[in-house]
């Protein structure tokens, strides 16, 4: 059998994640049972929903154990298999966790699912037509509920959730308007990914001076708003909601660490009559393949061309995750550990 | 013609609110033309949503105009016509403001209402059986969504609205609790108002305090929120949320002298997947006939017993607005003006 590298949480971040939060165990793979095959990893995925699993206290997922390797998306290769529904060779997407290769039980319910690589790339089902495609799709379309002609907002415009927000926008008619970290990112929204404005908020010191910018590129107001980020900007945001705005709340990373998070003016949900809902995209597994469907049709023609950045070998994983909750990365940051 | 007394809004709040932004102005009612109605007013109704119109910002409503009568609901008798719609003695709901009398265009849709004494008291149609009931029922059934068995929560629980929100909830096979003011309100609330608890928030100096003592009267969390009030009461609910519970967004009473209202924590909102929604009950009028049918039942029935706070004649009508803001007012505040 393989050796198998992994990376596991040794122990607990007190505040902001280190690198000494993890530590690096090589073991030998098992050896397989009955309806079980063996995958080997090509890419692990790094999400900011893990720094949450991190912390022992209450979220919306159970934390991540001690001890055991961290959990996350992967996609790879079969190469064994002891189950009919699988070859050597199928190209399969799972939740693998950071390591070389896992042995999952084929059986089981949406543990593994073969993918096609003749128009998407097997990376981007970690990506875009993967877990933060589905994410930016199901609270556009099931919790925003776009009109055509309404604008949008997304934060954390350039990752991998925000750039699919975008693209699925844009298919609606939507003026789409992005805040992100830095005139790079900034100018590859607009450029690339069809952004009609992207608003650079390390500019911008405060939430009225956000706000001001927002007035700027939404000059009809704000109907949708995607939160992947939190504090100052969801407060700039709510300051230019439209009536009867909708807000689905994905992420709020600018809180991860512990630090107070609070929203400013709760009044204006009131005055504007908005909706603001919270949700897991893995609690509503029944939109994943209409979901994926347009994905997948959106990057296959190109309307939809997501960046990636890919960090080499298991061992980098730590430290390329630290990078993405400072925001360092560009588009899907990925490891390659082929 | 019969002279009329009416309260105008003289000027605006600087913070607080007090008696010398009103004043009263003596005036002739006019001549009736075609299709009007001259209606008495019998009872004012004092509402939480006429201080924010008090103040010229952006709120939901459009700001009270200076120098008008004070807009607000009303229910009285049709003294005069000339509608054929309405007789003399008709008894009806309108929207005539803080004055004695009210001309009425009768072939104007929703400008007046005629309603039936028989088994519920005028004085209801402006609480239980009015705006106040509807906005329970509104948030009740189309946001919160209740099912038998949960747990509901309302702020301001002996008040207009909190009070038919009780019952509302109990006929759904719901546990309720209320907070409220001061042990008089909290004792009405359980053995007249039929809440299973209601918590003092005057005995809470703080949210996590208040946070203790709904965990001891909601030992299966809370499901669904009314929210009439804001600030700390709001915080304390919001640690105590089930996954997938919703607030229905009424009020925000505690912030309407323009104070800030952080919410301190809207990561909870995300991490236990909850549905927080603005509204106002005059923006959703298909729902009123259903609403209004059941509160009807519910007070008829006698399953809805609201109390009411009446002060007497028109000139006492700022005084006792300015108590309401203040929650010195007991159930549905009134102003008796004949």
């Amino acid at each position: 059998m393989p050796q198998n590298k992994q990376i596991q949480l040794d122990n607990r971040p007190q505040a902001e994640a280190t690198v000494s939060n993890f530590k690096l165990v090589t073991a030998d793979t098992p050896a397989l049972q009955d309806g079980q095959v063996l995958v080997r990893h090509h890419f692990l995925s790094l999400d900011p929903y893990m720094r949450g699993r991190m912390n022992d206290s209450k979220s919306y997922a159970v934390p991540q154990p001690l001890g055991q390797v961290m959990q996350g998306g992967t996609v790879g290769e079969v190469v064994e298999s002891k189950n009919a529904k699988y070859a050597v060779g199928d190209k399969v997407v799972g939740f693998g966790g950071w390591q070389q290769y896992s042995v999952v039980n084929g059986d089981q319910v949406g543990a593994l699912r073969k993918v096609d690589t003749t128009h998407v790339p097997l990376s981007h089902y970690l990506g875009a037509v993967g877990m933060p495609g589905v994410t930016a799709w199901y609270g556009l379309v099931k919790i925003i509920e776009p009109k055509a002609g309404q604008t949008m907002v997304v934060s954390a415009a350039t990752g991998a959730v925000g750039s699919a927000f975008g693209a699925l926008s844009k298919a609606r008619g939507c003026r789409v308007v992005g805040v992100a970290g830095g005139p790079d990112k900034c100018k590859y929204a607009v450029e690339e990914l069809g952004f009609d404005a992207c608003i650079d908020y390390r500019l911008h010191k405060d939430a009225a001076s956000l706000s001001k910018a927002l007035k700027e590129h939404c000059p009809d107001g704000i109907d949708g708003y995607f939160e992947n980020v939190g504090g100052i900007v969801l407060d700039a945001v709510l300051s230019r909601m439209n009536a009867f705005g909708r807000i689905a709340l994905c992420g709020m990373i600018a809180g991860y660490d512990g630090q107070p998070l609070p929203l400013a003016y709760p009044q204006l949900i009131l005055t504007n009559r908005l909706k603001i809902e919270g949700f897991i995209v893995s609690e509503h597994m029944e939109v994943w393949p209409e979901a994926l469907k347009e994905l997948g049709t959106l990057v296959g023609t190109g309307k939809l061309r997501p960046r990636e950045t890919v960090a080499e070998g298991i061992e980098a994983a730590p430290e390329a995750f630290l990078g993405l909750l400072k925001g360092k990365n560009f588009g899907k940051q990925l490891v390659k550990v082929i």
